[in-house]
């Protein structure tokens, strides 16, 4: 059961002009299932990525770099679920490859302007052969209203599809961002891969595309985590196709550019959050905001410190103010010249700690009144600057070691 | 139930010349529960310690190294259960030296030869009186022989007690070292403790022991992990009575350095070991080797890369050869210039993957016989070196998240 998601209503998916999406049935692992999405962009449309930091990364990441490298124009990507082409050596480099000229053959493209995304099982080879004659049909399937199937065509261990839209105005012109993304459940024998596609016909100058691509990634998907473990696969693609008839956007820090900028943060939120909020097993939506840090660097360290232990996780999943957990991983962050006596915890708006110790008025059934919530709020104060940084996670529950645990059949 | 560890025979426990221990009920936070537990050396006995590296250390870690750094002779250990005195700010500090200042006078000492140690509930106020009277039943206890009894007195959430032995011969004459280790379970509302103390009668040079400990917890108690959460109150002592005959040993490269070293390692490993046997919800006892590698420190990284994995952890639990998760953690754990296409992989005897991919004879049914195995050997090559390093953890099973997450009741 997601916390507090529900599939998107294909109405409120507005449509980005110059972004077509198509989903077929390809066979690729199971029959029957909605298992290969294309997505077309008009010429002159601009795109940035992205990438898992794994070194272990799967050959369409790799290939997705060497395209997007090649800067002549990316016009289509493929995206199938069922196999991640991961630990897949050299072969999956030539499969990868495959895939893209397939794809440009049919569409009258260089195969340097397709990009490929493959997420499922991994160290299996590519099913080449299938993807390749089930593209066609995708072909066939695709239309701008589309963005709700492809939500669903991305979908692995997902429960639900992940969609959002937005619009601005820009000049008096509206601009929408639409995207699409999947994640973080681990289909067996397998890990998880995130993908996060994100599109917009604001008309943004291309070479701040990069930089804004990094920083809408660094402040959404970037900030989440499920449990720790990156995937090989992870891609986050942001397309701007410059339909809105605006003035060009030259700089972020413009009214204009401002604006643009959050609504495809906006957007690339949501589409992050509801990965944490479809994680594995999950049953809380957990926010953990530390306060009062000398860096952005070392509030990110303690907020993923936290994020991370177990024992603050399953201490979740309990509903159990077992807040000590939370203090001792404040500790061993890493922060090394940390004072604990500086540091006061809140719950909500509960306080838990103040000064490295439990405050004096804090009452073990308010800690608990709120732990109980599927949303929540943990505020660490440092104590030792004005920096701050948040991190979205879930808990850790039984169900969790069930997915991950359950031999195949 | 513990993988492949026994409860300690009393009589396979050698006593240390020069070191007694009590137990005692004080009625800390339970009633009947042996929770008191008294460590007393001979006058001339070196110690040495090594403590948490989280910041958040407890008042008991902190009062232990500043006693330390006093150097005016370790004379007894205070060790109670039922309570960390930890999250106990200020008022935690007052407690712990009070606890060593009803010690010494009972022994007509200073406060600073006593060294206190606490594992239990945090956050909540040590009951020092409680202690304070339990003091002389526990030394009225004080025995050579009573190794077996501390090793129940200082158990938290353990479901064994955990204590080896071993003897050495160093110029015709036996030296023995013994050792009591407690830890990984976490008690409720809690977190764990690993608390090790390792005793022997060899006659080393007093100089020598800071080093010695060190670089005995670097090879056993910094070497396993259940969870990857790093305790407020985690410590190692090392207490050499100097009581067997035999010429000092003035250098650890000597052959008796050597020899006591070895003997010492040994125990140490045993007790770090049996942590990961008896951890929370533990099935298999994994060790995770990783060869071939620049330095040292990468080979460590990537092995607790492995072992901190949850879906690496739930794959063990559920004996699945799903070992795409074992290459992904290897591929994030933070080796920027690691070539994946250099590693392979063993699980035992059977080769998984060879340079970054499946190996073609490898065969599902393969992994998954040594996957069945309570005892598996994880063997990572990196092709870059001729470094070395081995951590040893368990799986995380469904009894895992119960322990951790069932509310007190």
């Amino acid at each position: 059961m997601p916390v507090n998601l529900l599939p998107p209503e294909p109405a409120d998916l507005l449509p980005v002009a110059g972004v077509r999406l198509g989903v077929a049935q390809a066979g690729i692992r199971k029959v029957n299932r909605k298992d290969l999405t294309v997505l077309l962009l008009d010429e002159g449309t601009s795109v940035a990525g992205v990438f898992t930091r794994n070194r272990f990364c799967a050959a369409p990441v790799q290939v997705c770099r060497e395209h997007l490298a090649a800067g002549d124009g990316i016009r289509a990507m493929v995206i199938n679920t069922g196999n991640a082409n991961a630990g897949t050596g050299a072969q999956g480099l030539v499969d990868a490859r495959a895939t893209c000229e397939a794809m440009a053959l049919l569409l009258k493209l260089q195969p340097s302007q397709v990009l490929p995304f493959s997420t499922g099982v991994i160290m299996e080879p590519l099913p080449v052969d299938r993807i390749v004659a089930g593209l066609p049909k995708a072909l066939a399937d695709a239309n701008d209203t589309h963005w709700a199937q492809a939500a669903e065509g991305i979908m692995t261990t997902d429960t639900l599809p992940k969609a959002f839209s937005t619009r601005v105005d820009i000049a008096g012109v509206p601009v929408t961002v639409t995207g699409i993304s999947k994640g973080a459940g681990m289909i067996r024998p397998n890990m998880a891969t995130m993908l996060g596609f994100v599109a917009t016909d604001a008309h943004i100058a291309p070479e701040l595309l990069q930089s804004l691509t990094a920083e809408l990634a660094e402040a959404s998907f970037n900030r989440i985590t499920i449990d720790g473990d990156t995937s090989t696969n992870d891609s986050f693609l942001v397309m701007v196709t410059h339909k809105a008839a605006t003035p060009l956007i030259t700089s972020l820090s413009s009214p204009e550019g401002l604006a643009v900028k959050a609504a495809m943060l906006t957007v690339s939120r949501q589409l992050a959050q509801a990965i944490v909020r479809d994680g594995e097993g999950a049953t809380k939506f957990i926010t953990i905001q530390v306060d009062g840090g000398k860096t952005t660097e070392e509030c990110r360290k303690v907020a993923y410190a936290i994020a991370h232990s177990p024992l603050v996780k399953t201490a979740f999943f309990a509903s159990d103010p077992n807040l000590g957990r939370i203090l001792a991983a404040v500790g061993y962050a890493g922060i090394e010249d940390l004072d604990p006596t500086g540091i006061d915890l809140f719950l909500d708006d509960v306080q838990v700690a103040i000064q490295g110790g439990r405050h004096p008025s804090y009452k073990e059934e308010d800690g608990q009144r709120v732990m109980k919530k599927s949303e929540i709020l943990v505020r660490v104060l440092l104590g030792r600057g004005s920096c701050t940084d948040t991190v979205w996670t879930c808990d850790l529950s039984h169900d969790y070691v069930s997915i991950n645990a359950d031999y195949r059949s």
